[in-house]
């Protein structure tokens, strides 16, 4: 998904913001590796460098009491932060969960949540060492992640993307989002109800990012959308992403994104490009342990090819 | 404060939704040297250990935009987690930000924010490292500090009181809570708009901390109430806490205090042991850098001595 702050809507853009609040924090001397940008912070430790990364999600925006269970709605606020720790080429150690009800949940349903979030964490090998408890007419939760990089290894980031390097993604993105529409059309069926289970809990390949992660140049989960994140990459390097559409028709998952697409009336590159919440990783190098579709190249931005959709910039649905 | 959450009204008592999540996230092989239920949890690194501690802030639940001002709220967070780390006998490092605001807001109270947040982060030496902006109809910050403990020092537990400790304070508590009662009455004056200003933002005396941390037994920050805070030590240490009404009237401040108290028309002792948020520090041990208010003794719980005020489980006013 896209900024939850459009600028035509909010007083600020979230860029501006972001720019403006990472020079008040900025600090001359400092053990910060990798600053406010990327994935997750890095700072410098006399062992390994730590990596801590921070991740909130508020009832109604993120998330809908009547489309997730409370077991649902923890995995997927953990699994957020954990793929930004493997999205910096890291492994989660800690996790510490914020948390605001209303105070009239079922207990069971609180529990719920913790078990979610348990879950999630036991999968990558993280514990909960730590939480806060408030009070709010909303459900928001918010995890930090702390994890560290395994040694010998470094982490990766979106600037490394290198000229001649392939694009890889982990996993097909646009089954989350199809999820989504399909609650908002009250739309069923098997494909569109596997979508529908992406978005209430997306199930992560952390094991694949690990793999992809040993030997990319530039890594990122896709939280916003396979365009943003490339854009951001491009940036960040000073390339251009150049990702072709015939590529990735040849996935094995693309012709059941298609017919889900088909069922919803969306365009299924729309799902895949400007779709998020998938989690799924985003890496460029060479023979990387994922699906390949595209190139780094010489210019910037994120150039399309062959999508028969317009280009970046244009007004998506989400 | 008391629980945001009391028996009466909550569907789940704090305690017993705790306790149950606690289980949840227990791990038996893990190297959590201090778990859940302490100010802070701690984690066994090969250098130094880890302390990490999230507190979260929601509008018109710990603050109110007509009572405090952006730079004032951003500096409370950030003192309720810095004052956990010290409480734990720690120096904070790091902190994660992770912030929900409507996107009406100006740009330049959203930097406000952040400049409170750095200006209590500067105090301590510590850095905010990363991020997360999300909408939402209320305000909510969800700060996350990570710190270390110090070469050759250990971590400070509530568990660590001993029969015969002298228990001291930092500071005298209650102005917090006398600034809440005075911006709900809208009364004003000298010493109550200081009261107020404590509320708004309280000015944590950090370098205390670290000294009475040096040779400690037991430590914890006042975050919900002199009294709560001493039953934890008293539980978890198993001792009894005797707290002397008569030496807490020697306070140098207990004076202007009373005097706040009585223009508000409220009990002082109230305000010192049941009102919260002024993040000073409660600890015991012999010859502490604190004020003395009591001694440590065999037995349970919290005793008062000359307090003329019910015992403790009243209903505060709070």
């Amino acid at each position: 998904m896209a900024s939850e702050f459009p600028e035509a809507k909010a007083r600020w853009s979230e860029r501006e913001l972001i720019r403006n609040i990472s020079e008040i924090f900025a600090e001359a001397n400092s053990d910060l590796l990798v600053p406010i940008g990327d994935d997750a912070a890095v700072v410098a430790r006399p062992d390994t460098p730590l990596i801590v990364t921070t991740d909130m999600a508020v009832e109604d925006v993120h998330f809908r009491l009547d489309w997730s269970s409370a077991y649902q709605i923890g995995r997927k606020v953990a699994a957020a932060n954990l793929a930004d720790i493997f999205a910096m080429g890291g492994k989660p150690k800690y996790l510490t969960v914020a948390m605001a009800a209303t105070g009239n949940e079922e207990l069971e349903w609180m529990l719920d949540v913790a078990r979610g979030i348990a879950h999630e964490a036991h999968i990558v090998g993280a514990q909960v060492i730590g939480g806060d408890l408030s009070k709010s007419k909303k459900i928001v939760i918010s995890i930090t992640a702390t994890g560290e990089i395994g040694e010998g290894k470094r982490p990766i980031l979106r600037s490394g993307a290198e000229i001649g390097d392939s694009i890889f993604i982990s996993n097909l993105p646009g089954w989350s989002s199809a999820g989504l529409i399909a609650l908002q059309r009250n739309i069923h069926g098997e494909l569109i109800d596997f979508a529908i289970s992406e978005h209430q809990a997306p199930s992560v390949d952390y094991e694949n990012a690990e793999q992809i992660a040993f030997s990319a140049n530039a890594l990122c989960d896709i939280s916003d959308s396979l365009l943003i994140q490339a854009e951001q990459i491009a940036e960040a390097s000073g390339t251009c992403l150049e990702i072709d559409g015939d590529l990735i028709t040849k996935h094995p998952e693309f012709a059941e994104l298609l017919q889900v697409a088909k069922t919803l009336n969306v365009s299924v590159f729309d799902l895949i490009l400007s779709g998020g919440e998938d989690h799924c990783f985003l890496a460029t190098g060479h023979s990387l342990k994922g699906f390949e579709i595209g190139k780094v190249v010489a210019g910037s931005g994120v150039r399309l090819l062959h999508v028969e959709t317009p280009q970046p910039g244009w007004q998506h649905f989400l």
